[in-house]
């Protein structure tokens, strides 16, 4: 991790650029995958799962005794600690539900709003080394919330054509009954058209390598909405020399080990603090099993010392990341400066990985400085926000002839007649 | 507008069936103008002006004096009209601000949500035979209540190199600066990447032709943010015998004329309604200037008799309209009814052109089904919601070894790490 001390205005802009990631060449691959899907169904499933994962499935779907079997094999530590997640992640996404009043914005003229949930929803879980459980979790649990009637699930299979079992038990702990054995473009394909086994949904959500990437950018020109566009990791600290080195060089690793495209940026008015986290870094860095991953993030990474607190946070709104940690004397004030962040952790012992975890706000958020446009993910991703009048005679009355002054003049005669076919008979 | 009695359960999916567009072949030409603006600026934005709108423009940008020039042709009486829009308009998008509360979800770890407007938006208006300045109200003013710091506006010019002036007088009158006298696929390219004039903005908004559509399509990919997909404009209405035949005409006439590729759907128990109606269209489709258009697109439409009010509603929601009007002795109860809608126009005298000018609604809806899975404009879609944490010590003693569990198990020691240290101070 390199240190930049005091540099230029004009330095910033290379500063804030993202590692650049190499133009994939998958579009024909992953096009040909989702066609593939479309035409043959179950059977594409089927043949990929051999091709891809190794793995000879029967049944795409996972049964109930499959799901029972994998329940009793997570130990009661781990159980206890997801229900912990589980509740926390509950209710604060209880929290954002919200009753929109009814405005009447002219006398007869009533307009409210009403959230209805998006009625079948998909959520991809990636396989790999690691079972992401928690990001069941933070997709699922909304998506309950929110009501939506249809939830499903894919995920990749193993060698032995089975899903991680830690991955089905937060799956049933939710709630969701219908968790498919389908991992990659394949994946997203047969969430977006569906299969004889998979349902159809009418939108996506959920991580993955550059082949589920590119399929969800795929189908959403179809009409599937998905979550979010994708994007490497990314931690920012904000902190001063009241903070810890050792926490914050803890941090800095903890979204280090996400994968070697992740950036981590320390920024701090203290040559001082940055020295020490530098120091700090060296040596809890090589007791990382996840050690290669971690220093190859960090050696896109910087840390850069700026003259104030104020440049600081004003660094990070034109950065605008995914994680935002702001550990200083000042955070009161700080955190009323910030234009753009994902999700923000204040203090000392707001680690990223309360958030990723167990605090109860969402893990899902955008990277890559797509904080600027797009929201995490929350209980509003899963629900439709839908508008509704009713215009009482008198309301007609009073707004009616602006709309058919309105309507002649942008060339609408058929508008103006609807208001006016009604005016004559009130008259 | 054909009529049919009582479908089976299975016609019911060719007639949920949206007009099928022609595959457009613009891909190329679309990328070549997006490529042209980002090298060319604002050179390649004259050079278009000339192609495609036969304007030669010195300024891109809309002077000062051409705004007070165009504020002063337009009538007192529309003046008047579009005040009174804009401030329902404004009255029903600042009742969407909320304010989310701090949740304890566990002692002593408190989280909560604050939205913070999109820095940058773009507008873009099209220019045609019709000027579309209620669309100015309808992306504007939610873009100011967001409190949004850069809001620019792209428009075509005409052949004089002037914006209509309507478009210039909502944009004025809600505080709109920067306009550009560009449109097209180009406009779109501006907007995302930038030109000397242009500044380019996280997310664009607004309707446009298929080369518009297909540029925010291709942006999107580069990480600029848009409202919606697009497609074609449709109403469906719900009506039964208690509803008028004149008023349910004229509101299908109203869709009707948007576009030879708009679709109505009328969907009643009523046979002698249907009947009643398709009289009445007849007779008012006589008398529009646009008339060629609407015969056009109720060739593409359909009348149809079902069973009851709960099957109409059931149809309602399988087609997901943008526009859904409900006119029934029902209607309280069938309103709780909807699973997928844009905006409904509940009675009487809710006629859609109420939601299009001035009740108070956004008329910017998803489209073509989209409803199942995209609300439409809001007060939201210009603000980002970001979530903020803080733990005290013993929020951190409380939550720290679930998530030290959850880390281990997932495999990411680092993440573990993060809280380790911290509990270990805390011993």
């Amino acid at each position: 991790m390199k240190t930049i001390i005091n540099p230029s205005i004009n330095a910033w802009k290379d500063l804030l650029q993202r590692p650049q990631l190499p133009k994939n060449e998958l579009d024909q691959t992953v096009k040909d995958i989702l066609t593939n899907v479309k035409q043959r169904g179950d059977q594409a499933l089927r043949d990929y799962a051999q091709q891809f994962d190794n793995a000879n499935i029967s049944s795409i779907q996972v049964s109930e005794n499959e799901m029972e079997k994998a329940c009793n094999l997570i130990d009661n530590k781990l159980k206890e600690a997801i229900r912990l997640a589980a509740n926390n992640i509950e209710k604060f996404h209880e929290s954002q539900r919200i009753n929109e009043p009814y405005i009447e914005t002219t006398p007869g003229v009533t307009c409210w709003r009403k959230s209805l949930p998006i009625e079948k929803v998909g959520l991809y879980i990636p396989g790999g080394t690691a079972p992401l459980f928690s990001t069941v979790l933070m997709l699922g649990i909304p998506a309950k919330v929110a009501k939506c009637k249809e939830i499903i699930l894919c995920s990749p299979p193993n060698e032995d054509g089975q899903i991680h079992p830690a991955v089905l038990f937060a799956a049933n702990l939710i709630g969701i009954k219908k968790i498919f054995k389908v991992g990659g473009a394949q994946a997203i394909g047969a969430m977006a058209f569906g299969t004889e086994s998979v349902t159809a949904v009418y939108k996506i959500f959920g991580p993955g390598n550059q082949y589920v990437t590119r399929a969800k950018e795929l189908v959403q020109q179809y009409g599937t909405a998905i979550d979010m566009p994708a994007g490497p990791s990314e931690l920012l600290v904000v902190a001063d020399d009241t903070a810890i080195p050792e926490f914050v060089a803890a941090d800095l690793l903890s979204q280090a080990e996400h994968g070697v495209d992740s950036q981590v940026m320390l920024i701090t008015p203290s040559q001082e603090l940055s020295q020490e986290v530098m120091k700090s870094l060296a040596s809890q860095l090589d007791e990382l099993p996840r050690k290669q991953i971690a220093q190859e993030a960090l050696e896109n990474s910087t840390a850069i010392v700026l003259n104030n607190l104020e440049s600081c946070i004003d660094f990070s709104n034109q950065y605008a990341p995914e994680h935002l940690i702001i550990c200083t004397e000042k955070d009161d004030m700080l955190i009323q400066k910030i234009t753009a962040a994902g999700s923000v952790f204040i203090g000392p012992y707001s680690c990223e990985s309360a958030g990723d975890y167990a605090s109860g706000t969402n893990h899902s958020l955008p990277t890559n400085g797509f904080t600027r446009q797009y929201s995490g993910v929350s209980l509003d991703s899963f629900l439709n926000k839908v508008t509704f009048q009713k215009l009482s005679k008198q309301g007609l009355k009073n707004i009616g002839p602006a709309i058919e002054t309105m309507a002649e003049a942008e060339q609408l005669q058929a508008h103006k007649n609807a208001v006016t076919i009604r005016l004559n008979t009130l008259k």
